[in-house]
């Protein structure tokens, strides 16, 4: 197979990458996330126009979105790109920049869950669920080896199971959905009202000594350096990710569960225990076999990475 | 194809239909669920030799029971038949009683989904989520025109999603799973605080006065008779029931919605509450095509009906 562009359109940025014809990323360019569909469309096409010196010739074009993606490549809906909603994506690119290329458009996690499948972590699993957690929570779901999209291309919009209805409000319209506790957005709710509570004092002081200055990467730093107030307030971050994962695990019963997305970064002082809590909140677990939760291997790029080996079975010159 | 005996474990009876080559069903037969593994052979052997002169000869048998159902038949772990935990079901039916008989054993809801898929309300479909609201909550899923059965056969396990980390105490261990308000059980509880505050005299007086003694099945009567308080708490517990469905569409984005279980004999005073706020509750409802629930067609036997169907796929004499 030949070579291959993949872009992952994330909630603050859109990073591109290029594969080589054995899956080696062998480029990369990133720009900023923009606000509306016309310029989603020019920042693809910038991304991929930065790329296209380091791809032998002509090659397919994968592109991975948030929310909900249907069989056309239309962005129907995403909770953290609401000012584009039913945009034809992938008809806009193709009647514009991208002309004649091999185009795929699908959703982000979709994306990710097939680069982990194919070259990561899930290698040789055939049920798999991916979480990523950034911005939101994404969804990707292998069952059976097929990569599962759903009846309208929906499938895996984990971030939107509600955990908890009195629970803080969702860019999606609702409250207490479980992305607003297991993201890196409620990782930073939860370190801010630990701080503002006056009962993490390294996390503040890592902030530059300002309680609403406090953000996730903090308590995470803070946690890392051994900081046992910090690992607690990780620790109820963790139980709500496990809740979330054990929800899932319940309904999909995968044999692995990977976990990407920024949120990953930080590394076993997550993983460690959102394990121990998944473990005691799967339903029966101590009559299944156990479900490991294990790190994304391709890290941030996952996204980019799928929708470049996606666009390899894209119909020519669509 | 041939005849074939099928029997549904429930909660609190164990039902066994005989389907005819045209999959009618020309028999049935009842009886009481027991509490431990050995009394479940005794009653599954039971149902089935009452059956037997009904098949046309040595017909396969399928077996559906509730909970963690593995791949070889064994029953791991059910919330509502606590005390069959880890009892390999189809190798004591085959040791004893079924010895030499072609035997499947599935879990329940599993069985349901497949009846409806094969011969009911999911003719056609091919992403397909049924929730059976009885006892508990079961679930069965069809994605891409397969039934699903997850990794270990623990698929569909819907009623143990946690969507109230608060909330009641569930059979399964946790607090505030969605069974815990969207089964008959939950429909109970609503029914019984609603009269013991005094609210629901109507739901009350069908209960012969007592509020202690108020079940669900009096509230639906009062529902149905057009009683306004009754109303309005069935309008609460068909939130709950779209809550849970909700969250289920955000993962699975099925095409189609079978509710099945004793509950849905309440009819158009369920079903209509319940599809209103799914509606309201369905991530990018506005953007999405709309995803129908209907009532299951083979009613309570969906379960039964399905094991025979897949007992005709079952190994010859294992």
């Amino acid at each position: 197979m030949g070579g291959a562009i993949g872009v992952d359109v994330g909630g603050t940025k859109c990073l591109g990458v290029v594969l080589d014809r054995d899956d080696a990323v062998i480029a990369e360019h990133r720009v900023a996330t923009p606000a509306s569909g016309p310029s989603l469309v020019a920042a693809v096409s910038e991304v991929v126009a930065a790329l296209r010196p380091s791809a032998a010739g002509q090659v397919p074009v994968g592109v991975g979105v948030p929310g909900l993606v249907d069989h056309s490549g239309m962005l129907r809906f995403a909770p953290h790109l609401r000012a584009v909603t039913d945009f034809a994506l992938r008809d806009e690119l193709l009647a514009g920049p991208l002309a004649g290329v091999p185009l795929v458009v699908d959703n982000d996690a979709t994306c990710a869950v097939w680069a982990e499948h194919r070259l990561g972590a899930a290698r040789g699993a055939s049920h798999v669920l991916m979480a990523t957690l950034g911005t939101g929570i994404g969804g990707g779901l292998i069952l059976d080896g097929r990569l599962q999209r759903g009846s309208h291309g929906f499938a895996g919009e984990i971030g939107h199971v509600v955990v908890d209805p009195q629970g803080p409000q969702c860019p999606c319209g609702r409250q207490g959905c479980w992305e607003r506790y297991a993201s890196g957005s409620g990782l930073g709710r939860m370190a801010r009202e630990a701080a503002e509570a006056g009962v993490a004092p390294r996390v503040v002081e890592l902030a530059g000594g300002d309680p609403e200055e406090v953000r996730g990467e903090h308590l995470t730093v803070a946690a890392a350096e051994g900081d046992q107030e910090a690992r607690e307030v990780m620790a109820r971050f963790a139980w709500w990710v496990a809740l979330g994962l054990a929800n899932l695990a319940a309904v999909l019963d995968p044999e692995l569960i990977v976990l990407g997305g920024g949120m990953i970064e930080a590394g076993p002082v997550l993983l460690e225990p959102t394990s121990a809590s998944f473990h005691s909140l799967l339903e029966g677990a101590a009559h299944r076999p156990a479900v490991p939760l294990v790190a994304a291997q391709l890290g941030a790029r996952a996204g980019a990475i799928g929708a470049a080996l996606l666009a390899r079975s894209a119909p020519a010159a669509g």
